[in-house]
This record gives structure tokens, C-alpha cells and sequence, in this order.
């Protein structure tokens, strides 16, 4: 192995290194995304996106996070690797199917952005799952350093817990409260919380505190949480722009049941490894 | 302009974007650096190096950070600067003139490594500057946070407040007395702050607090600082290897006063930015 080609891409600031492994694999992934993933010593990126043939769909999708650990799907990822495949022409199907651990996903070409059905949203308690009595855990009271927090629990296939402020969260203390409420006994798995404000029936302002990783810029099944739970609260129609940190996603709740998100791919730039420094 | 080349490197995990302009200059490099040092929107960095023709030296090397300042000098910068010089066949001198903002600077090569005179050191509080009497600045007693500190205070063209440890740094509470120290009103200009153990005659292991940056992973004239003052305390021989959080450096104090720095540069990968996202 010589040299190792790939592309860094970003999805609202969410970013990876993508390798194209149709014709030659990336041995050793697992050091590649731990060496090469690294911001100072690497190439830097959250995560390292392979491209592989399947048997059963168009394309396979494979994601390492930067501790060599792989994911099953990640949202803002499957919109890079789409973005990808179109503009070097791999494929002229305008929805495609690829396989990845969460099974098919199949990201749609919506003029330059990418839509992907993210399922349904899940409101019972124990899948969510929180502690509580019911059939959903809407306008739940939390006490958290004084301060009580309204909380409208969502699964997106993880947990939400979604509060609506009265103003735009931009100056709200998101790391005081957000570790907080994520590791409330309430959430016997935790939760990833989010802190939006409703600008209007098309428009959520919101920042998001992820489970395991503090504040980020963009949350993709956050965005989703938070526009069903102004969706069920009727805040808004069923088709709303949610403005993060790192830019805005399209969510619909369509009739089907299930919710689409719609968003931006970006390609940054090419690079090379010469001697990669993996052993 | 349709595509830019340029080259990632980094020195102990100080990083770069170094940008060849011998023959094309950058348009516009503050606005480059600003969008493209970005680790998540760009390609991540925290300096742009450019490299171009010089009337009085060999090369010019320009810097400017990630806010689109321009720095004098940069000791990590300027070895992959002459790393890359030497790579790519540009010049056989082993020892290259780099004219900068600080004046011509001679880094020499050193097997694989880069060596870089970093000047004299001086230890007049006026000239540090520190608020206190005397020549020297050696042995002061500062109280922070019911901590007492026993600092010396050195100045490699910017102030250093060097703290002998009776232990590794490991688990010291830099982040916690960095700023305290930092900041404290005997530093008319603030100070970068070491935290150092003197593990043998040839051997200090140290981290670092940079005056306006924080911790970080190396410190080129935080070294240097630290070398000198274990040197005046006669703790350390005139050569000593400094181990950071990024790696070693290499630093002698020779007999004509100044402080030689020896140390790595390392390329990581080439890339070309296909259209630049600047206007």
C-alpha cells in the first residue's frame, strides 16, 4: 500500500473522511480511523466513512468513529457518502439503496440536498425509554440546580428529551443544564437533550447537548425529536426548518408515519496519504 | 483559480497548512486562513504557512492564524516549513535564510530532525516583563488560589513563568492554575505558564499554558524557557531533552548564549481544495 486517496466532507459541520474502497480495500480500518481521525496528528474528522460493492443493495456504507469503534448509521454521514456517489457519477438512481448495520437506508437527491427517511418516532416511556408512568412523557417537570424544566421525551431510535424555551437558546446556559438533565435518574439510559425555541409554524431555533459528547453543531435525530414534539404539541405544521449551530435541516412528518429529513452535503477537499503511518 | 494544492504537516502536534506560492501566489491568504483552518467547515489548522520567493534570503515564510492574523515566527512552523523545503528538493543548503517577520531565521538540518536558534534568553524583570526588583526574576513566591508557587521568570522574546514540580505534571491542575498565573497583576503583559519536573540532568518533562491559548500539546519558547531556568538552577547539563505532550524537543543551550531547538516536522498528507468556498 502506497497511497491512500480519499475526500473530507462535512454535513452542518458533522465531519468525515470518506475512502472509496469499490476496487481496493482499506486494510486495517479500525487504525485508520484512530490515526487518521486525529484533528493535529491526522487528517482530522468525527468519522471515517467507507464505500464498499453489496450484494443486496446499491452500495454498503461503513462507519468507524474516531476511537476505531464502528456505528451502525449516522445521519449526517449517509448525506456525505449520497453526495459523493452522485457527483462522481457511481450512480444516476436518484434514491439509493445502501446497506448499512442499521439496515437499508436510502437517501433520496432533492435538488443539491439529500433527504433520508429517519423511521418512526417512538413516544411510549419504556422504549424511550424514561421512568414514568403513561403513554408518553409530554410536559414532564424536572428539577434540575433549581431551575424546572418542562420536557417532552421523544425516541428517534435514541432517546430525546426536548424542552421549549421562551427565546432563542443562543445565549442559554446548554452546559450547565444539558449534562444535567442527560444524567437525571430519570433516564436509565440517558438522553441527549435539546433546547429549542419555536420562531414560528415553519421555524425551530435549537441547540442540542448529545448524550456522550456534550454540545455539537448539528444533531439529525435531534432536529427530528424536537420537530415532532412541536409537531404533536401543535407549535407547528408538519413540515418545519430547524436551525442548529451548524445549519439548517428540512424535517417532515410525512403520512406515512414516518419522518424526513432533508439536508446539505458539503465536499471540502481531496487528499493523499503518501506513507500512511499506520503499522 | 480553479484549485489550490497544498500540504497538511504538523510539529509535535502544532499544525499546518503550508501553501506553496513560488510560482502562484494565494489570493486573499487571511480569508484562506479563516475559512480553511476551520476543522470541521475547512481543512483545520491552527496556522497557514505560505511559502515564497525572498530578495534578501532564501525563502519568505508568511504565517497567519486561524483568525486571519499574521504572526512574526513560529518555531513549530518554521521546521515543517524547512522540512518541506528540503522534500520537495528546493534547495540543497543544509543550513536555510527564511526571512520572516522576527528577521532571518537559519533553520539547519539535523538528520531528520530541525534545529532552529531561538536567540538569547533574558531574565530582567523590565524586559520579561515582571513587576519586581532586581536583575532576576528567579524564586518568586506567588500565591494563587491558597497555592503557593515558587516561579522563575524568563522571557524567549515573549514572558515564561517556569514551576519546578516535585513530580510529572500528569495529573497537575494546569487548567485550574494556568489562568491564575496567567493572569496575575505581577505580569504587566500577562505570561505562558510551565509546569515542569526535572526527571534527571538531561531529561524535564513539562505541559504547558499558553498566555491567550490555553493548554496546549508543545511550546517551542515554553521549552526553551524551561531548559534555561533548570539550567541557571543547575538542576540540568546545558543539553537537555524536554518531553511534551506532543512529543521531544531537543534544546541546548551553547556556549555563544543562544538556545538551540531541535525537533520534529512531520507531513501528513497533500490536498487540493477543488473550489475554494472564498469570495
Amino acid at each position: 500500500m502506497e497511497k491512500i486517496n480519499f475526500v473530507k466532507m462535512h454535513g452542518l459541520g458533522n465531519d468525515f473522511i470518506l475512502i472509496d474502497c469499490l476496487k481496493n480495500d482499506l486494510p486495517k480500518p479500525q487504525e485508520f480511523a484512530i490515526h487518521y481521525c486525529n484533528r493535529r496528528f491526522g487528517i482530522g474528522a468525527d468519522q471515517l466513512l467507507l464505500l464498499y460493492p453489496s450484494q443486496i443493495a446499491d452500495f454498503k456504507m461503513k462507519i468507524f468513529n474516531a476511537d476505531g469503534s464502528e456505528v451502525e448509521m449516522c445521519g449526517n454521514g449517509i448525506r456525505c457518502f449520497a453526495k459523493y456517489i452522485w457527483d462522481r457519477g457511481l450512480s444516476n438512481k436518484d434514491v439509493l439503496e445502501v446497506e448499512t448495520l442499521a439496515g437499508i437506508i436510502k437517501p433520496k437527491k432533492v435538488g443539491e440536498l439529500v433527504q433520508v427517511d429517519m423511521g418512526k418516532p417512538e413516544f411510549h416511556p419504556n422504549k424511550i425509554p424514561v421512568d414514568v408512568e403513561g403513554d408518553s412523557a409530554f410536559d414532564l417537570m424536572l428539577e434540575v440546580s433549581g431551575w424546572h424544566a418542562r420536557i417532552n421525551c421523544v425516541s428517534m431510535g435514541n432517546p430525546h428529551a426536548v424542552i421549549f424555551l421562551d427565546e432563542e437558546p443562543k445565549n442559554f446556559a446548554v452546559t450547565k443544564y444539558g449534562p444535567l438533565i442527560e444524567n437525571h435518574p430519570i433516564f436509565p439510559k440517558r438522553t441527549n437533550v435539546e433546547f429549542a425555541y419555536v420562531k414560528n409554524s415553519s421555524e425551530i431555533v435549537m441547540r442540542v447537548w448529545e448524550r456522550g459528547a456534550g454540545e455539537t453543531l448539528a444533531c439529525g435525530t435531534g432536529a427530528c425529536a424536537t420537530a415532532v414534539a412541536a409537531m404533536v404539541k401543535e407549535f407547528t405544521n408538519k413540515k418545519v426548518t430547524v436551525h442548529l449551530l451548524g445549519g439548517d435541516l428540512l424535517i417532515e412528518w410525512a403520512a406515512d408515519g414516518h419522518v424526513y429529513m432533508t439536508g446539505p452535503a458539503q465536499e471540502v477537499f481531496e487528499g493523499v496519504v503518501k506513507v500512511p503511518q499506520i503499522g
